[in-house]
């Protein structure tokens, strides 16, 4: 098997700050290589924190984008026409089945059934993995672990899991981080002064609170990043907060008009 | 042919606890080849005991994961290029019913019609597989035997099986083992004290009650073994619970603290 | 031409017991080459009548379980890709209209139309096949036949064969047979006696009485049979009815109730 | 161009019974060669005419039966993988334009629109094909010319030709054939004495009135043939009509018991 | 670039009778190469001017006609396999492009909207082709100009061009022709005389004005040049207003009684 | 990588009149790398702003024209067959990646839910991109940045982009230019005189007026540019605006009625 594993290993550690026991109970679960199931609103920090996990546990990590045209065939591999015959092509799960990488299926819920079914062997008791293209069943390694993420506010009747799939994971809730560890984030990863920043996550929690009353989604952590970098460049903090955290999420004006007056009345 | 039947051998003895005369009345449909169905709600162990029965009959055990973009062809076969022409490619259930292995087609009402009606002439006195895109008629090994499994709980008019395939098998009722038979699988398959196992089959029972009443299925009894490993593994009990009960199968305000509180009341 | 119609032979005479002149009648249609259509609900012994009438007639029987994923080229044939070029392959209609044989379409309905609309002009005057892909127009052989099976039952608005399909056909209403004869048939299949497959017939009577009372069809004599192998093979008659007759028919508690008092009280 | 013209040739006279001057006026419009629509309902003729009037004309005749999985491609033309590189197969549409026969599209209103669109410009004064797969553009045959066949009884508010179709055609009406003109063709077409077809022509017509009350459709003059087939080959003809007429167009009881009645009392 | 340009010319003059100062405009647009788009309905002579202005101009005419199941591949090329590897297509409208002719898309509503989106970059000032597939950005030859057909009786919500592709073009609405210039038209077209062509004209407003009451659309001009010609032939004019005007487009019968009595009163 | 980066620079400066601070916005954004969203109605400079700040920064632009058929291959890449065996074709997103240029997705609220999926990774800390199919992680260019568009006006309950996506974006908003401003580009665009152009803008402020009341889009610049480039050219002004500022937009005669007048009196 000439898979590059190493292309797979998270180099350097990625920032993460725990916003409970998260890290330990994780852990527990690799250890007993239970399928995990990371569960919360966009941009809360869920794919943050599994590289987080598979670079602490040292294992590599292979992060597949899940979406409704993904077929079962895109997650487990193909034969491709090659010099006039067929190679098979192993698809990321089966690639991560073999090298005993940490799979993170992201937004699952996304993905066709076929695609949701495939991976229940490969979390119970059999840990296999049936090729049936190409007649084989493959053993996963000892270190495999698979991880999904599930954004509970998307789901509705016609797109969620189905019982037998979510009955075969544990589950972490995720949520915004608390007012106190956000602003330690945005001066991390942007560089700017504690004092701003902390301005930026209270007109985030503005925002928040418009969720169901206007606003579909809160505002993330990561907008509020890509405003702390755009005030640290030297753009007008009015300016950066409109085009990174009101423009981007709402084209309604009742709510814009709320967004903009809090961003004046906090950099007033 | 050189299909390796090995390789669908079941190794080891599957450990199965028996509900009732579910064993014998197998073996009597076996030796009367009598198609099977298996009914019951997830995660009852349905696939075990179809792997218990394959490994106590020291017959092959093919199983495909059914879902809706399973053709036809998935299960018979195909063609594939090869070296500058093709080779015909065989299905798992062509294989299963070439080398006379059980083959098992779990959640069969998941695939498409075609796929169902492929293996009619397999459940009746014919005992015949038509390749027609190979113009061959395969005749089924005297040993081979077609299980399928079926969740009451999850059909509905849209999906469910035809009544000219119904009425081509036995059928068998699964359930969730009751409680005693439920603590003795905990301790098996954990390593888990008696007393804390039956701890959480209680708080199982709880759930399972809830069922229709704000919870689409009860807790299975794979969630309760994960639940009891990662308590053998030094969790807190409450911490387990909630990760491995609770938060997979419910994001409902009202359920989520109803639970929480019979799990903080059992381990108090 | 190098098919080998020989496996299409029925090799040994299929029991098959008369309900009405149908087999004089067939015979007829079959001397002036009418297309056929036999009709009637799920198990009634359709399939095993023309398997009958193949061999009584000594000619070959190709049969095609339809299924709503099956196109035109399933039936008519395709290309295959082979050392570097094609090779056209003849689907089961053409082999049939090639080599004389009866070709049997078991539920056409459930096909997409075009499979139905591509068996026309092999049943009017002109008894052709264009195969348009190939540029060749057959012409069909003197002793082919073709019969079509349909379930009235199942027919609903959005599937049901078109009028210019169904004017094509003379047809042929089958049902259960009467008791005494399905006894006769219990005993023949099974080697059971007759007073206990009386028992069973009158059980399977009672259930096709609660057919549109909450069941959508009533027990066919397949399943009848299947109860008579396994009480044969010296399990319980009311666990042999409980497995063959009425669980893979229902899960309907009320209809269940129903059904295992009947069985409780004709073997008590 | 190897293509085999001589196999679109109709070799013997097709037996047609004209209704009234259709014979001229489809004369008069391939003299003209204006694209012909024949219309009217199931088994009344329509193909045979157009049989009968490509053997008149002494022109090649192509039929293709039109159906909601074909494509332009199947039509115009496709590439096929051969010997290593690609070879253009000519479709039917495209072989009549080249060889100037007549191409019949029967029930064209059940394929795709894009095939319908195909046909345009072939329907104007350009009288062109063009092969965009191909990068050719095709000038018709003199001598070809464009059939369909559309039965108004079938059209619905999803299925209908489009007025920039329809508006490219001249068309005729067909419908059953009057009794005396009926009888005469049951005679012709099954050898059948004069008085027991003329019966069989009364049932038919009962039959027909029944039309929008019940029954789809009435009685082709095709199943009729087919009665008359089996009552001159011996077979009682109130069996012959059950078999021929009744069973294959109806699965209501009442209209069933019309029938019969109105068999039973004309063949008293 | 081996593409024979030739074939794309228009040979003769079409006959084009202008209806205003449309032949001024469209030479206006073309000098500033605007993209165009022709409205109006059936038959009414919007491909023929297309056709006569791509005379007039001297420049190459590519003309297809849009369905719904093309494609943006079916527009622009793509790789065909051929010799062991592939060779790349032009599809009509890079070929277009490349050789500066005037594209014209014939109904392009009915097309998919991936074959609207296709042509944008090439109807702004960026004149420009993006063939994705093959990694080339065409340039588009400085004398290409791109037009479009349109029908407004024809929209619904279903199916319409998206704003942002209107807004590309410059429009022109064309209608059936007044009286004295149709009954021209006719008599040009067939060699009628001008006496029986005006009475002709007259039918075809009489149906026009039905448009609404029962006709989905007026009787087309091309429809009564079939008339004419039919007359011209010898048939009798009731016989071919019938043929040619009334059948083809309505089976009512109320409308048909209309327009019958109307044919009968003029011929009279 | 032999990939020709230098078809994909703006030659010329594209001319861009500023409506704000956008620009020096943009280049805040592009500096920190951060993914931008362009929203504004159609025809009012979005992407031409798009390649104005390409051309400013210099840098490479590769634009993509999303439709609702473009998969997820069509931007990353797909096999190719050639030569007996495979060749990888990276698509538009790759090469961008590759290479480090602005790639700009055009309405990309049209693509399929999979291709905005396959851009999460490359708008977050990771900047990479996945090429699932091919077994390689391509880390993004430094140069890379990721530009998409949005028209709000057109958003709808069924197609919108998804939270997880948006959330991904700073955003500026975009409309028509003022009128001072609009005249200017007029005039710069097509050599007309301020004064006719300042009425040609003034005919589109009152379309304008009359979005929401029977006009689904004002009319854009892009237009009132081709009535200004045809007044140039000599055609007549009423003529011009009718051809490019009503036909091309509304068929319903009182918006039409309407218009025109305003049409009259303007150049009265």
């Amino acid at each position: 098997m000439s898979i590059d594993a190493q292309q797979y290993r998270v180099q350097a550690e990625p920032y993460y700050q725990p916003q409970g026991r998260e890290v330990a109970l994780f852990e527990a679960a690799y250890r007993n290589r239970l399928p995990v199931m990371v569960k919360g609103p966009t941009g809360c920090g869920k794919s943050r924190f599994v590289e987080h996990m598979a670079w602490r546990l040292g294992k590599p990590l292979i992060t597949v984008a899940c979406n409704e045209d993904m077929t079962a065939s895109d997650l487990v591999g193909r034969y491709l026409l090659e010099g006039g015959g067929t190679r098979w092509l192993d698809g990321p799960l089966t690639t991560a089945a073999r090298i005993g990488a940490i799979c993170y299926l992201d937004e699952i819920v996304e993905a066709r059934q076929d695609t949701t079914v495939v991976i229940h062997p490969l979390t119970d008791h059999r840990r296999t993995l049936p090729l049936d293209k190409k007649g084989e069943l493959i053993q996963a390694h000892p270190d495999f672990q698979l991880v999904i993420s599930y954004n509970p506010g998307y789901q509705s009747l016609m797109k969620d899991l189905k019982q037998s799939t979510k009955q075969r994971f544990t589950a972490f809730d995720f949520d915004y981080p608390e007012a106190g560890l956000e602003t330690t984030i945005l001066c991390k990863e942007s560089g700017l002064d504690a004092e701003t920043a902390a301005k930026l996550v209270k007109i985030g929690h503005a925002a928040r609170n418009l969720k169901g009353h206007g606003l579909d989604e809160g505002i993330s952590t990561r907008l509020m990043v890509y405003a702390a970098q755009l005030i640290r460049d030297g753009v007008d903090a009015g300016d950066a907060c409109r085009m990174a955290l009101v423009r981007p999420i709402t084209d309604d004006a009742d709510i814009r008009q709320t967004l903009d007056h809090a961003i004046d009345v906090t950099f007033a």
